[in-house]
């Protein structure tokens, strides 16, 4: 792609060093306008400051949107509905917020009449691939500008030193400490790579966690919640309805002080290196063990399981940045096939990181019946002789063959 | 199945109130010789006793045997290799252990000459399938007597009453408790059914779980383990050497001491109902944790990724008692192929119900390459720029069809 | 279930010797009334003869419905999306006829007030099942008498003696002829089980197929034709639109014509037992294949890859009577969200038993980019040189195993 | 990858056009020495021929081998064991073939010193990616050079343009035709690409095809054969033992006499394009249908049925590439598990496109129990009531459901 031919490039922009930068070198390599885009997707910083700082740097045109409620109401809640775990463990954090903001980059790209985007995501990472499937199967004909992987700023240093050389002003963090990590934060998550972790032999420092307490400083006694699901989703805590986003802002709150949702894992990136990350996920993990549980009392046993296999491959779409994809829809079609019945209330105590389900109820759909699976006498709800035929005949294969090959 | 017809019967024999019945029930009712067979997988009582009983009433051929090694070797350890958890949450404690015991049952018929074998397994649970389905695999002609499926003594009062009818002594537990849950116990788990159980809105009693101290009541200072594996499988803690039950059973005393491995889960049995149970599976908990972090660094991502895949089912088939099956073995075959690099060990931290993984390592299988994965500068280890191609290629599809139907 | 409870009984009734004589028996053994319901779903045999019949045989209530469109449509349409074969073989004509018939017993069992149904399907076989999973799942309460599963008539012989002392009359087929095999039709196919099929190294006879010619004996001319296809359903053949039913009648015409839809196989039942089935599929041949054709053009791989891998357990729940299952309806939720662009025409060639696409055309969905795919210059539509990168990335995993372990 | 550091490269050579082109264009353009390896897999020419020119061109180290035996045994009869089709329809006949070679030219260029391989497939197909992933997962540090996605002789003017300014001699085909159509040819099969069949609707010419006669040219009495199965691989045709290669040519002969084992697809390229294919494949169409025959005798059928289901993901990875991938080799492991009863006889009758089953016997390893399937009485074989309870269970779930939601 030569450099040149771009007119008018909307960038992901942060008001950070890297896409400070970004939107710098973008202005002086490709000669082109820029236009900024930053999202609230409840990273927990200020968006406002990037209009300052993007006026600034000369751009025209600055978009910053709240995003917190479509985040969480189409994206993080259908995920949730799938039981989503990438490779057992990793709950999807930043997987799932890219599609959403490469969507804007591109609906913005079409407002302004840009031809190219841009995202400040390295070569290495999944982000990249993120960004870019969704743009371009939303927009097949948009450019895309991925300077991580054109220029040779490779390394923080250079970085700092073309933003003193640009005259880019770089500011420590608000709460005076600059952690050493890579970051990404929204209101699923928050995520740590590279220092330190980079042996996976090494145990991460606690100044690292940022949304948790450890464990070990959590109270020493269990906090009690009741979630209500309707449909699939978690609308209340302890009764009280909440929209999507404030109900996982609440549940972020409640588990972050009782120490749940950390995460320390080797995942396989779909560029095909295997790397290591922190994550919290306070809220995010709540729901997990509190929609399964409520599946576990509605769901239909071969619906379940049937969802249970399907599950490590929606994960993978997720993770690689498949949302926006015709076998993605199809899963979430199956999915939600079977959502309409998970309604009712779990009742779940939080201690210490532990997410401990102690109850689950579901007046109008509960297929628990307790008159069949009692131990005591059942008055015919069950007849046991049926178990005879039902063994025989399962066994029938087996039988042949060890008639014949036994 | 004509009563009467039988000579001689095995039957599987704890010693117990329902298995004491049943020994006189078979005697009284089909008039045969009854051999019993009980068998030690570490549930945590004396089997010994059992052969007092036994001779005591009048039975000529008493088996006890010793399986705690097979057990884990062979049927617990496979099933970890897995990662199998069925529903996402049960570790198939129960599941596992009645393949073997049912073997042995099929093992001692052929032995005694016995035309039969038979169970204590109610006609509505999934033990009755597990035992049976195996008999009938590894015997296809052997007749299996289920008394519960066959008598009217439907209640625990009408046991009682033919236990004092016929003179069979009912003794309390040696600790003077009774619990009033119906429990299983070997060396990988201990299981409760029943009682206030039967309403799964309704938290048990602490007074139920017998392996584990709750979170609360467990040491204020985490403690930690470092687990070696070979081949997949567990094989020493801090650097001892165990053999596979001596491993399970210190993983259990050390797990139980801090808390760690309860389960409370609403589940679907394979004769079609749902019923809850609680598991304590400390020994278990641990070990599936440790070597999901062992493969996170030693397996290639599509192989992990595949077996994620086929967990569920295989899952499945231990949980519905498909253990001796043509389809089991398909997917340990494609497991097992898996897990000869999966060597190394893990550090882990066990602190009041957490089971935290600190650290990964494996000088022979790391697939982790820091060099690649690195965020600074990688000497030319990744080439960034062939991001854009896989991006791409990846992208194609979703181009084409976007360019056709945007 | 003790015989004597069931006041009203509706029968699925042909008005053959099987369901003659169930008729009676039903009335002598329990006394009950008998509502007939007689099917037109294009077995090829008139259903008002079974009016007299019935009224002969003292029936109040004759329930004679044509659901022929209903069957194409509702059943064998949305079957047909999935690409269902059985076993890779069998194109499920019998599996998929039952949920319909049974949800009619159903219906009129409400509409009539009878408390029960019943059907002629012996014990051994899938149609029993079949036909009561979908009754149960549809009215968990109905009452269901399967006679070949009670009573002691199990054998032709047996079964003409009871008619002859019960003064049921015998007819012969109206083409004089009695086939020997047992029997089932409709719409979709006509099947052979049974005599000399029972030995699966045995030809069956040429007499016994009847809807297709022999392959030797079809014309020595291909016949073309093309078929139009809408939201994944074919609509028109040589560019005349038909009903469902209608639509798959022609083809089944223009395919036995043509010697095609034969098969011969040996398939596992649901029961656990192998039988040898031999089946004639016209219509449905012709279809499946063009069906794939369009896709092949309209569908987007990783779509059209997770139709394949789903479609063997579609295929099983189908063949297994599980219509009316949360399963099903997750499954057909994934297809269904696919075929909105199988839109087009297939061009095809009949041949001596052969079905040979020889052309397939999407002006408004086709995925076919003949400017990409070309073999000459393309004028920079595809980046050759993006495949490094993409190659590169996707052995990356490969070679960093490659280098650990070579 | 800058050009000049390659010291010896490896080439894939047939010596016609494009690889004579490529062989010259190594020489001018990486100045490096070149081997050649030329190998019989069966494309039915002589590879001999190769050497001379080779030699003319200043080749020193030639390599000519004879694959066949080893191309049927090792990748043939493994990928048949699967029942592998490529979404539905293509038998994988140039995918299986490629990492045979490319193991090879790895094999030569440890042999040789050799840093890189070289190959002739271009940019926009599956055959570089076959290559390459092979290369790099059996030699990591390979260097691979792919001319087309280099050079700009992207147009067959431009290869002869080269091939006369630099004296590489341009040979017509031995049978003085020249075909329009890109083919790839070897014991499995013959496929056709490009020229008219860009077009999706249009039928190619009846001149196109070259190994198998049209059905309407083939004779008009049907071939009888009996093909012998041992662990799951074919082994004897009319009882002769014939090795694997000689099998295959054998089957290819009877099968294109017959006109059998013609596909017309449209099918989906790894790299992301849709793509028209001919192929004729005719042993390898008469092999899987034999062997799914066999397969249907003696395999259980939850093995059966879980081979289907893991079959489209086998064949994808054939198709892509990855047959030197863990997943393969899990995947195979599981496969193989289950082959080994796969023991039998299969007798076809050939006939104009047909291949039609019409017997399938194993004296040691059906599970076909005609006591059993027989719809005369069974003297107790099987118990129609077991089917009661077996009906009865397999609906509670469903029951439940329908009572709670009905």
């Amino acid at each position: 792609m030569a450099k040149g031919k771009i007119n008018k490039v909307v960038l992901a922009y942060s008001g950070g060093l890297d896409t400070s930068v970004i939107l710098r070198w973008l202005q002086e390599n490709y000669g082109c306008e820029v236009v900024t885009f930053t999202a609230d997707i409840g990273q927990g910083e200020e968006v406002e400051p990037a209009r300052a700082k993007a006026t600034a740097a000369g751009v025209k045109e600055i978009h910053i949107d709240d995003l917190r409620e479509e985040f969480v109401r189409d994206f993080v809640f259908p995920m949730l509905r799938a039981n989503a775990l990438y490779e057992g463990e990793y709950k999807l954090g930043t997987s799932i917020a890219r599609p959403l903001i490469a969507k804007r980059l591109v609906e913005i790209a079409v407002a302004t009449g840009a031809d190219a985007i841009s995202h400040g995501a390295t070569g290495k990472g999944n982000d990249q691939v993120r960004f870019e499937l969704t743009a371009y199967a939303l927009k097949p004909d948009i450019q895309i500008i991925a300077p991580w992987r054109e220029w040779d700023l490779l390394s923080r240093e250079k970085l700092l030193a073309y933003a003193e050389t640009h005259g880019i002003p770089v500011e420590m963090k608000r709460d005076g400490t600059k952690s050493p990590y890579s970051m990404d934060a929204n209101l699923l998550h928050i995520s740590y790579e590279g220092y330190d972790l980079e042996d996976p032999w090494v145990e991460p420092g606690p100044d690292m966690w940022r949304w948790t307490v450890a464990p070990e400083q959590a109270p020493d006694r269990p906090t009690e919640i009741t979630l209500s699901f309707a449909g699939g989703d978690c609308v209340a805590v302890d009764g009280k309805t909440l929209s999507p986003a404030d109900l996982l802002a609440e549940l972020n709150r409640i588990g972050g002080a009782n120490g749940i949702g950390r995460d320390d894992i080797v995942e396989n990136r779909f560029v095909g290196m295997k790397s290591r990350g922190c994550y919290e996920t306070p809220g995010g993990t709540i729901l997990l063990k509190a929609h399964r549980a409520m599946e576990s009392l509605t769901l239909d046993r071969e619906a379940a399981h049937l969802k249970d296999e399907l599950m490590p491959r929606y994960a993978s779409l997720v993770y690689n940045g498949f949302w926006y994809s015709p076998e993605r829809l199809m899963l979430q079609a199956a999915i939600d096939q079977t959502q309409s019945v998970v309604n009712g209330e779990v009742r779940l105590k939080l201690y210490k990181g532990n997410v401990l389900v102690v109850g689950r109820r579901s007046p109008t759909d509960s297929l628990f019946d307790a008159s069949i699976a009692t131990f005591e006498e059942d008055a015919g709800a069950y007849n046991q002789g049926d178990a005879t035929g039902f063994i025989r005949l399962n066994a029938l294969r087996l039988r042949v063959a060890g008639r014949k090959r036994g």
